[in-house]
């Protein structure tokens, strides 16, 4: 039966930086489970392009979602699946913004299945509001110097203006 | 808290008839939500070209998932944001094969939640070998005399050959 | 010289009936074109399954756009770029939502490219609050009893309700 | 090995009318075959909203090939793998234009390889400039008094021009 | 009323370089706009792996159009919408080739418009014939020693011809 | 007439390295022609970030192959139209999983018919149960730890444990 243990539910991602849209489809998806694991990936090619380290993503994780007792941020190596299994996750979830999300989104969720029956892909479509939004083109418009603050939750937007101030 | 009362979500279609694909999604969905309300539409245009009858195909589901006691069958008429309202469902459940239906199932995703806030699209996809199936292409390879008992569960494929022996 | 005439712009459809989606696009046409003709197909397949009559959908286009002087509704049968050709029409103007709408107008552009080469087709894009919206999602919505107040200009919304109120 | 009998290709559709992007794709598939079969598809549905009856399409379809002796025309009920059966063919040839055909296309040419793995699904994409033209496009341009000229083969033409004439 | 000042349109890219497909994008805009200012887009990324300096491509633009009084080229630094604003733009023109084009072009005008509601995007397709141009597609093909004569302006294969044959 | 010499097919592609799936659309083309030339692209791009030598690529092919008389397999620089022309091909092979793949595939079948028009392409669709794989996604696999047997032919997945064995 479902109720037995807690459903536990991992929401992989780059989260370089964290959006609105991000934090829209966390929130939603603590609808679909009693714990949300957010799991930044930690990949060497991410690492030279990025913005922030692995270890800033997670502070500002952590700084968005403190007091939600719920969600939980770590960091991975190594294969989605391994994850989901080592946290005993019920399901992987996955923001859908648009088509090319999806096709890529599906691939994933296929290969997955095959490297991990017992992982089931969950997709979520954020608010309309932040359909068009994705973290490389909010890296973009920051270091082309526009103005981010609708786009990123608070403690983002402090750190990008402290970055691109410099 | 999640936990106080059990998670329902509602799965609903044509289901004319229900596809080895449905039958899928709906196994995959029983991980997701405590209970699985199968609710199938009543509408005007789709009894007229329909296969089978809202009640025949109520009938077949109720067969194909018989002692699956987390699994209710139901039909509905209206909107089906009042029928999530109305079984206090967490969330509805789409399953998604391909790019045109993400389009068509995430304008249904926004126009249901501007309806009802409290409603969330849940998207699943189907086991890949079922990737191809719909319940229309069903239909056509059984009235041109084609093998569908790989496509459809045990309960349909009988009633549908005693249907095309006719 | 581009400034000689004033610039005319034909925006073609159905308009069964004008969605707030509709009316967005014939706002943002005004800032390209000195007058918009908005052009209510009188096809014989519309006819059938419509819900308001042709004559009927251009007084509500009249009475949604009234004091518009830079607006002007008519319907038209035939070939679009014969109306384009009437009117003098320096270009066509379509609202794209999504990738299937996209391929569709795509090969409407070519055709109409191909049957005369002195009409352009000019995409637009709704506001983003409006990409979920089509005629066809409004009238089920109001059949099946649904709230439509925000997806339909105020005169559709009263002739809607005396509608499906009978 | 594969030259010892004649490599024999099926291309099915409704053909009402044959446009010359059908032609293109037929001439095409002569370098991919030794014989192409031309096979019409004879289904309730088709009768009812058609143009021309399928012994009129196949009429039309002999008169723009006469000539040709590796291409033979003929109609179809039942299933397209018993039809590539009964003719002995290596694969089915399809034309791809856009997108939306290349998912519906997939999702046929999975159904039949389900049907019998005996049969193969080759795409052709014709010439760029008829990649905009549709069977279905051209009935409405030539109903609305469109010139279809460059649209359709010569034999086609003529026969239009009688039927719209009337 | 629009008559009072011209209507400006602005038709940003990289231009690395401009291709026939481009270059009727411009004369199609023509139609729509009194002049067209041909923005280059001055990035660090387009610098490094670019054939073409921005002082290169601008020089190839301005013989490729010379004559034309009613174009304009320039490179910007910074945000679209702000060299938008600085020339008094009324719309941003793109030329949209595939559903790929779409899915990117309509995120970044939902995003222009989240930073200045003043901008207008308005999508154009070119010829079909140009319809499978990219300049990237072309910069390869130069590459490896095809023939792009078809495919870019003169004054853009003379310098391309110069370039490959060092 | 078709039989007078030998149908050459050529497939080109990566192959870093050479899938299952790559494996299933070589077998299918086999039934379209006598002899299947499989070409290796020799570009400096791929060489950078690729996993094995074009050289090691080869010998993985030659040896998953061995024992087809029909399959010839050779790496190559320059356009493939040339190569093509080189070979006497009748046609160019290549496998189609999903949307993005034939918007690329499109593209790419336009330019080469413009750089030669005595080539074709044909689009083959891999079985379904390989429609989730890449090339690119297996060495990410491969990286992260996972088990790419089911993904890649034997030889291929000997070499690939050897490599990251180290």
């Amino acid at each position: 039966m479902t109720r037995d243990r807690p459903v536990v539910a991992v929401y992989p991602g780059s989260f370089d930086p964290i959006t609105k849209g991000h934090e829209d489809v966390v929130r939603r998806s603590l609808r679909l489970a009693d714990r949300v694991v957010i799991a930044v990936a930690h990949t060497a090619t991410q690492e030279k392009g990025s913005l922030f380290s692995v270890e800033q993503r997670l502070a500002l994780l952590e700084e968005v979602f403190q007091g939600e007792e719920r969600i939980e941020c770590r960091s991975f190596r190594g294969l989605l699946v391994d994850l989901a299994r080592e946290v005993e996750a019920r399901f992987v979830i996955r923001g859908l913004r648009a088509v090319s999300d999806f096709e890529y989104e599906f691939q994933m969720a296929q290969m997955n299945r095959e490297l991990w029956s017992g992982v089931e892909t969950v997709f979520l479509t954020p608010d309309q509001k932040y359909s068009f939004l994705s973290a490389s083109l909010v890296r973009e418009v920051a270091r082309l110097g526009g103005d981010i603050s609708r786009f990123v939750p608070e403690p983002v937007l402090r750190e990008m203006e402290a970055l691109f101030r410099e």
